[in-house]
C-alpha cells in the first residue's frame, strides 16, 4: 500500500520565493537523525506505544468479538466522547463505510447498526438524537481515558437515566465503557457495577487513539475492516521508521511543514479531493493543532509556536477558499490528498438538449475531479504558493490505516523539530477549571472567585 | 430580534497587548463614515441589491408556491450546486430544520422531502447518493448563476441521464433550474425546453445569495420558515444601515476584525456553541475568504490581503483547537456565538452508582455548554488572546436571518476598510482555465500547452 508524497511544488525553484531550497532540507538531516534516535529510544523503552498499536493482535481479537456481539444485539451505536474519542471514528467511518450508512436499511448496512457520535453537549444535538432512537435497541460506548471528561460524563448521566427509564432490567448491558486500564470513575464503574469495558492503552493520548479500541470498537461494530486498517498502518510502520529524511515520508513531510512555517507559511491546509476523506482532514486538525500548538519549548523557553491546521475539501472549497489561497497573504501551505482510484466510475453522459455542454460528455466525474486538483495545484504554484500532494491508490482500509499512521508519526517528528512536547495539552486546563467553577463544583471556589472578580472589574462593551 | 455583540475581550485594557485601543476604533470613524456613504449611494443606484433582498415580497410568493408544489410531489430534493449555491442552504437547514431531518420518516419531516446537497463531483458522493434515491420521487434543483459552472453542469448531465433512464415521460418535471434571469445555458434550457426555473437576481454574487431563491426554494420546500428568516434580516437591516460605528454592529465588528488583522491576528475563528449553527460558520468561511482575500487594492496596488476564516464548534473544538488558540502564536481572533435559549432543556440526572459525578447532577447541559463558553472566553482573555461574542436569543428563523444579514453587511464594510473589491473573485479563473484545458475543451489549447510545458520542464520530487 504505497502512499506517495509529491513535494515538487514545495520547492523554491518551482514555487518561488516562499518555497524551500534543497540545502534547507539538507541542513535538517542531522537534526532529523537525532530526533529519530530519540523516538526509537523512547519506543524501545515503552514510552511511545503509539508505534506498536498496529501490531497488537490481542486487542483486535477482543474488539472483534465484542463488536460482533454488539452488532448482533443493537440497531444503534452511540459514541459518547469528544475530541480524540470521537474524531478518529468519524473520520474512518466516513472514509470506509457505506457513504449514507445511517440512511440505509439494515440490509444496506450489511446488518450492522447505525452509528451516532455525540461529540458535544448541545441540548439540541443530544436531545434530538435520543428522540429518534429506541432505547431497547441502542448501545452507548462511553469513551474517556480519564473517566472524568465533563462533557462525556454529562452525556453518560443523561443516557443512563434515559435507558433506565425504559429498560428496567439489564440496563447496564446498553453501555460499554472504554477507559484507562486501572484508574478513574469509569474503570471503577466497570469493576464494581459489572459494565462491559474495553481498555485504552496506557501512554496513548486521546488524539493518537484511532488505532486503539476507542475507534476500532465502533468501527468494527459498524462493519469496517479493522484488520485491513491495522495492516495498512503496519505496512507504513516500515517506511516511517527509516532513519533517513529522504526515505521516510513522515520525516520528509514534517521537515517540509517545519521549514514552510519558518518562512511565514503558518497555516497548513489539508485538502483531500475525496468526500470520503473529508473528515480525515478534521481528525488531522486536532492531531496537528493540539500536538504542536505550545507555549513552552522543551528547554522551558516561551516560544508560542504552532502551525494552524485548516481542513478543506476539493473541489468544493475551490468555490470557497481558493480565492484566498491564491491571492491573499502568502501564509499557507496546501497539502492536497489525491485518490487514484475512487472505486467507482461515474460517466458524464451526453445531454442532447444542451449542446453547450457537449465538451463534458464522454468524460467522467473521475477525470473532472482529478483535473480540478491538478489545475488548482498548478495555479497555486504559478502564483508562488507552495503545495504538495499525498496520493492514495484508493480509499481502502489499508490506505487509510497507512495515511493515519504516517500522519501520527509525522506529528511526533514535527514535535521534535519545533522542540516542543507533542504529547501534552497544558493550555486547556485553565478553561476546564473555570468550567468546574461555573458549574459550582466543590474545590473550585477560588476559580469562581477569580471569574466573579473579572466580571465585576471589567467594563463591559457591547452593542 | 436582538443580536448582541460583546467586544469587551477585544480591547487592549482587557486582553492586553494584542487587543485594540479605544482610540484606534475612534480613528476609524471617519473612514467608516465614508464607506457608509459609498455603500448607501451604491444601494440607491441599484448596484448593491443584497441590501434589499429581505424586502422582496414578490420572490417570496413565487418561491413559496413552487416549494409547496415540489414538497407535495417529491420525497427527495437534491441540490446540484457548489460554493454559494450550496453553503447557505446547508447552513440554514441545519440551523432550523429537524436536527435529523433526513433520518426522520415523512411524519417527522412534517411531510416534507429529504434534502441532499451535492456540492462536489466526487464519483462516490454523487454515485452513492443517486443509489439510495428513487428517481420517480426525486427532484433536482440545478443552481448556477452563470449556467455554466463545470461541477454543477456535470452533475446535471449525470442526473438528467439517470432520470430519463427510469422516468420516460415528463422527465423535465424532475428538474428546476435556478439561474440568471436572461443569459447562460441553463436559462436557455428553461426557455426552450420548458424546464421550470427560478431567477437568481442580477448583481447578487454567489456568496450573497442565501436570501434569494438559491436557498429560499430548497429551504421552503423542506419546511423552513423563510418568511421568518427574511423578517429577521429585514429587522437587522435597520441596525446595519445606521451611519455611526457605535450604533451599527456590522460596522463595529468589521472595524474590530480589521484592526485585529493589522495587529497580526490574521486568522479569524468563528466558533458557535451550538450544533445547529455549526454550518453557519462554514457559510461565513466562504463569505469572508472569497470577499476579502485579494491581490489588488481598489487603486490597483498589489496588497495580498485577507484574513483567513476558520470554522470551529464549541464545546467540541475545545478538545481539538483551543490548546493552539491558547498557547500557539498570537495570530487569531475568536468570535464566539452564544445561544441564550436552546429551545429545549436537557437535565443532567443523578447517577446513583457514580458518586464521583454527583457534582454534575441537578445541573443541565444548557448550563454546562454556557459555562464552557464563558470559561473558554475568560481563559483566552487572561492569556492575552482577543475574542468577542455574538449572542442570539435563540436559534429561530428571525435570529438566523438577522445573523446572516449582519455578516453580509459586515463583509461589505470590511471590503471598504481593506480597500479591496469584496464582490469579485478573480483568483479562481486560472484554475478554471486549467481544468477546461485538462478536460480537453476547445478554446483552451494554449492552457493545455502551458500545463504540458510545466510538467515537461519540472523536476518531479516525490517519495
Amino acid at each position: 500500500m504505497e502512499i506517495k508524497l509529491d513535494y515538487t511544488n514545495m520547492m523554491a525553484d518551482v514555487a518561488g520565493e516562499h518555497g524551500i531550497r534543497e540545502e534547507e532540507l539538507e541542513t535538517l538531516a542531522d537534526r532529523i537523525g537525532t530526533i529519530h534516535r530519540d523516538l526509537m529510544d523512547r519506543r524501545e523503552k515503552g514510552s511511545l506505544p503509539v508505534y506498536d498499536l498496529p501490531f497488537d493482535r490481542e486487542q483486535v481479537e477482543e474488539v472483534r468479538s465484542l463488536a460482533d456481539s454488539l452488532a448482533e444485539r443493537f440497531d444503534n451505536l452511540v459514541v459518547l466522547g469528544i475530541g480524540g474519542s470521537a474524531l478518529g471514528t468519524i473520520a474512518v467511518s466516513r472514509a470506509l463505510g457505506p457513504f449514507h450508512h445511517n440512511l440505509c436499511d439494515a440490509q444496506g448496512r450489511n446488518g450492522r447498526p447505525r452509528l451516532f457520535v455525540l461529540d458535544n453537549v448541545d441540548p439540541v444535538g443530544v436531545g434530538e438524537t435520543l428522540e429518534i432512537l429506541e432505547p431497547q435497541r441502542t448501545c452507548f460506548l462511553v469513551i474517556s481515558k480519564s473517566g472524568s471528561t465533563v462533557e462525556t460524563m454529562s452525556q453518560f448521566m443523561v443516557a443512563q437515566h434515559w435507558v433506565r427509564e425504559q429498560v428496567a432490567d439489564a440496563w447496564r448491558d446498553h453501555f460499554v465503557l472504554l477507559t484507562d486500564p486501572t484508574s478513574g470513575p469509569l474503570r471503577k464503574l466497570a469493576r464494581e457495577e459489572g459494565f462491559r469495558s474495553c481498555t485504552i492503552p496506557e501512554k496513548v493520548g486521546g488524539r493518537f487513539t484511532v488505532l486503539t479500541p476507542v475507534s476500532l470498537l465502533p468501527l468494527a461494530a459498524t462493519g469496517i475492516d479493522i484488520e485491513g486498517l491495522l495492516a495498512g498502518a503496519a505496512a507504513m510502520a516500515d517506511q516511517v521508521t527509516r532513519p533517513g529524511l529522504a526515505d521516510n515520508p513522515a520525516y520528509l513531510n514534517a521537515a517540509l511543514q517545519y521549514l514552510a512555517y519558518g518562512k511565514g507559511l503558518k497555516i497548513s491546509v489539508l485538502m483531500p479531493y475525496s468526500d470520503r476523506l473529508r473528515d480525515v482532514a478534521d481528525w488531522f486538525r486536532q492531531l496537528w493543532a493540539e500536538s504542536l500548538g505550545k507555549k513552552f519549548s522543551l528547554s522551558g523557553d516561551v516560544v508560542h509556536v504552532g502551525p494552524t491546521p485548516v481542513r478543506a475539501l476539493g473541489t468544493t472549497d475551490q468555490h470557497s477558499q481558493v480565492q484566498l489561497y491564491m491571492e491573499g497573504p502568502a501564509d499557507k501551505v496546501v497539502t492536497f490528498v489525491a485518490v487514484e482510484n475512487y472505486g467507482r466510475q461515474v460517466a458524464i453522459p451526453s445531454f442532447p438538449e444542451a449542446p453547450e455542454l457537449d465538451y463534458l460528455a464522454g468524460h467522467s466525474l473521475n477525470e473532472l475531479i482529478a483535473s480540478e486538483r491538478q489545475a488548482t495545484a498548478l495555479a497555486l504554484t504559478q502564483n508562488g504558493r507552495p503545495n504538495c500532494t499525498l496520493s492514495l491508490p484508493a480509499v481502502t482500509p489499508e490506505a487509510v490505516g497507512a495515511l493515519l499512521y504516517m500522519l501520527e508519526i509525522q506529528t511526533l517528528v514535527a514535535g521534535g523539530l519545533f522542540q516542543i512536547n507533542p504529547l501534552d495539552q497544558p493550555g486547556v486546563e485553565e478553561g476546564k477549571k473555570f468550567t468546574h467553577a461555573l458549574m459550582g463544583r466543590a474545590g473550585f471556589e477560588d476559580k469562581k472567585a477569580e471569574f466573579d472578580a473579572f466580571e465585576k472589574g471589567v467594563k463591559r462593551r457591547s452593542i
